[in-house]
């Protein structure tokens, strides 16, 4: 962390701040230029409180120079994390489909849509039990029951089970889950994520509409922290002026989340942008761009469903998408599932 | 509701479509022009899914008409909801004073702080016990404790209690708590708003940092659909590409907040802006705007506190800013208290 | 300027990066730590390309301390600039009310429009002989002979004349023109801008749609550094991710332009909302936030409009808003005019 | 266009906005529900103005359906463009490289870039003669002399020479240049692309830093409807709230212009990442998304760049990248050049 002083700076004022940083154990190192003074803090400085230095009278700025982010870097620990999931691998350039609809609707709506996407190719399934609706008016999910029907399904076809939690007090619900997902609205529920953080379980986390990949690679940092290594980012479109598109799908936070972060990235074409036209370019350069999974939604019967249903994919269509899903990993030399 | 068919749409699925609707209960006035032929659609549509309509094939666009909103809106409910707060009113034209540090920290800052509001003219005690930090090595917050020495400042000062909360699973510590605050990060926490909806305590739902303001009177619809009609809305600032200041503070939300909603209008210009210097233009032009109290962030010494520390006031800088809100207040024939 | 160094940078691509600023006239201090490296440089570093630097092997990142617009910065040059025309001055306290039609469509409407403005209390007469449109098939101004008809109603009047220009080759129209407008689009059409900073001209730069504050002082520096000190800096609204408002109003840009610089501030309340409710309250804002003047839109009649007839008031409208700008500039001891 | 009326309409206001659409040669289809009642205008509504309606006392809301643009839009226009440059085409399903530096800087850091950029493999050259640089003390390109320069290295490498205009003025120099780009700043710069729709050359017009695809769309219908047919669209990134990218890359909207539109889509991973290390994840993602071209900076020093230096890459590195390229091409059955 640097701190620059203000030219005018007050000599006592300096004297104090200095005393206190050494007092809290950071080494300081310090140049005086004719123009620009500044402090240089070595040292754990991720506990200092950037305002609070700079509401010093002394001070002009303070530029934090070290990541924020610790136990995710890339830096701190070179190695891809590899998450299994039931012999299914994140991480180890391995690719995994994650398919289904975006609410369990109905015992013969899941099962039958999960036959479709393990015919098709899906390594595991997704479906909402609880959903976040921005209206109260709006299907909420089946909940406890909806978790039932997913195991169903799972005990059926095999395929392990991705799917939302809402609230720290319907954990004991996903004992038996395979993947808890954190969606965007609660990327940055802190009290969620500590909790998630002594689960014994993988954890999809969503970026948040408006979070930029640093605050998603801290809000995983919430999760590794607390002692949940198994943390995967998940890229699912930001907010921005554009209205064309329901968000705008940041592949290049793909790539960078790779590169910054150990975890595995997967990504959410639906989604992020909410036109049926738009999911097969999007997963195939999402792939390209190296996203470890893909999270696809498909209904066994769209115009039927109770939410999000023109942006979730037929079976047949999503039959279709998996031949080139396929021809492109091959081209890379990766392995679905 | 207004459905766009395609042109050409199959007759066959327009006759399912409109059959469909029907058995919901909805009534149909249908127009078909040489171009566009469209179905309008009567009745409670807050419970339809647009993507839904959107996935049959006979269906170009759907676009609502109605305000998705219903009694937090202002043409359901015209006269101002006026909230009681010991004696303080939101709502009927008086103006609140909320300050207090950004966090309680030691029972001297906060007792400190308290008196020196007070005596400045604030009307409320505001101060965060539990804190919602993007790092997780940053500073919690006191947590139980910090509401007890909230409840202390109470008990000396007689100025009511502003303080978030951020979980469910908290609730109970609340009890004693005059206004419960729910946060910008918070403010799509479905769950957490429910279980707001069963509270008997006046709610400030602070705008999320990319939510727009339809999805902030929806989330105020989701307490209010639960049964407490007592929300206070609080603009905070949103992201923008801007970078100067911490949030782009959007004061014609205010405004249009009062138009739209007969609920009161809180404004939050310390978060919003994370300048020092703002905080009094912006603190005017707020009142100006029409909102209903001001929430403004103050602490006994600013260059100890453990968080957000430049953008808190010092008590003498406080005490300056409301002489001027008091001559504004007097301008307009606004009460404060 | 501070340079940061890579822990394991090469000390021959450091000694070579050190001798070439050195060649260019910078003086540096570096600072060498057992975590971080530095090189501060001192000197005109507003020449220096950031991205070549952090083009180097050695370099980690590089970080502009210093503020990048001089000639416009308030430290440079405490005092406000105040600009004179005919009598009504920017910057000087006063305040100026800048009204008339989003363009100028017939001679009957314009002279009608500045008479009813003029009755009213505006200052000075707006109105768009060019004007931007999305679309090509809109209507695109009267171009030069709406220039006429402004100076015929300026003849009748005595208001002076804001219009706006679009392209270098128009300059010999704008001879007569009191004060030339930047639309937003074209805040950093670079051309046009050198070519302003040659004119003897007063000129109203407008805020990029998604410009910041800084990239709107270094075009007003581009007009500065050619010659014209007299910039009139506006703010009209930017574009985010809020629908319900045409654009964001950023208010506390003008509380914070008129800190960082001298020069005087505009804003436009009717672009940046497009919706008529808002108009007053927002222009009452803007003046108690420190704007030096207002452009309102007035046709004198809105449903005849050839553009953007939702957000002009009637003559009758700004009528009842001039009566309460004029309360709020004598509470403030603000003159109007 | 579907106009909503108001619940409480006056049915003399009604009968009037009728009348007067009719006169402009609409046709209209009215349907009158209980709840609400609309008016549908059948026509070339593309010259009405939105806002003059909504002005209307009687008028709740207007809705366009059809797309605003025209000549540009695939549904009017089905088979693709296919633009020729000098045997090389964009918009048949080959794929065009467009490499070269940011700016024209010297005679031999031009040649020996074209050289290299040539023998990697790029089929055109890029580089900026005329520079739109945010501070007016940046350097500001060679103008006439950068033009001379490229035209140079195209004699002796054969390479087409793609190169920005700033102004209309400009224009006679730009006659030898094979693709005139026109920036993202001055995509709205509308007096330019009029000028360019009596050129006949091709344009590549980059979206703007703010501006949606609808936006892009249109400014490619001044262009067009200006009687120029042969305009490549290009996505250069787009400002979003997210810091850690220069700009955030909307490869879905590549995708969804080559949708939308008939017309050829570039896109430059180099300025919308502006980090070197997603260059070739981004530069095979567009790729596969459908992009007709790329445009690449490379440099052949980029420490001694005398701008955007961190984001050129070496000759080195682009024939690294252009192997990739070169692999997906063929896997995908697209040919080069």
């Amino acid at each position: 962390m640097i701190i620059l002083l203000k030219r005018e700076a007050n000599k006592e004022d300096v004297r104090r701040l200095r005393e206190d940083l050494m007092e809290r154990g950071f080494s300081l190192h310090e140049s005086t230029g004719t123009v620009e003074s500044l402090i240089g803090v070595v040292g754990d400085t991720s506990t200092l409180d950037i305002g609070t230095i700079e509401a010093r009278d002394c001070v002009d700025q303070v530029k934090r120079i070290a990541e924020p982010y610790k136990s995710v870097n890339r830096k701190m620990h070179p190695e891809n994390t590899v998450i299994d999931v039931r012999g299914h691998k994140f991480g180890d350039g391995s690719l995994q489909i994650i398919a289904g609809p975006c609410s369990v609707e109905t015992e013969e709506q899941i099962m039958s849509t999960a036959r479709a996407v393990k015919e098709a190719g899906a390594t595991m399934l997704r479906g909402g039990a609880f959903k976040p609706r921005t209206s109260p008016y709006a299907f909420q999910g089946l909940e406890a029951d909806g978790i039932k029907l997913l195991l169903k399904a799972r005990e059926e076809t095999g395929l392990p089970i991705v799917t939302e939690i809402m609230g720290v007090e319907d954990l004991p619900l996903f004992e038996d889950i395979d993947v808890i997902q954190v969606g965007a609205r609660n990327m940055q529920n802190f009290k969620l994520l500590k909790a998630l953080g002594k689960v014994k379980k993988p954890i999809l986390l969503k970026r948040g509409l408006a979070n930029t990949i640093e605050e998603l690679l801290m809000s995983a940092e919430y999760i590794t922290a607390g002692g949940n290594a198994e943390v995967i980012l998940c890229e699912r479109g930001i907010r921005t002026f554009e209205t064309m598109t329901r968000n705008t799908l940041d592949i290049s936070a793909v790539s960078l989340m790779k590169q910054k972060s150990h975890l595995p990235v997967c990504a959410d074409p639906s989604h992020a942008t909410g036109i049926l036209s738009l999911i097969e370019p999007m997963s195939l350069s999402l792939i390209v761009a190296g996203a470890d999974a893909l999270e696809i939604e498909v209904h066994c019967t769209p115009t039927r469903a109770l939410s999000d249903g023109s942006q979730q994919l037929t079976p047949t269509a999503f039959t279709e998408l998996m031949v080139n899903i396929r021809k492109m990993a091959e081209f890379l030399g990766r392995k679905i599932g």
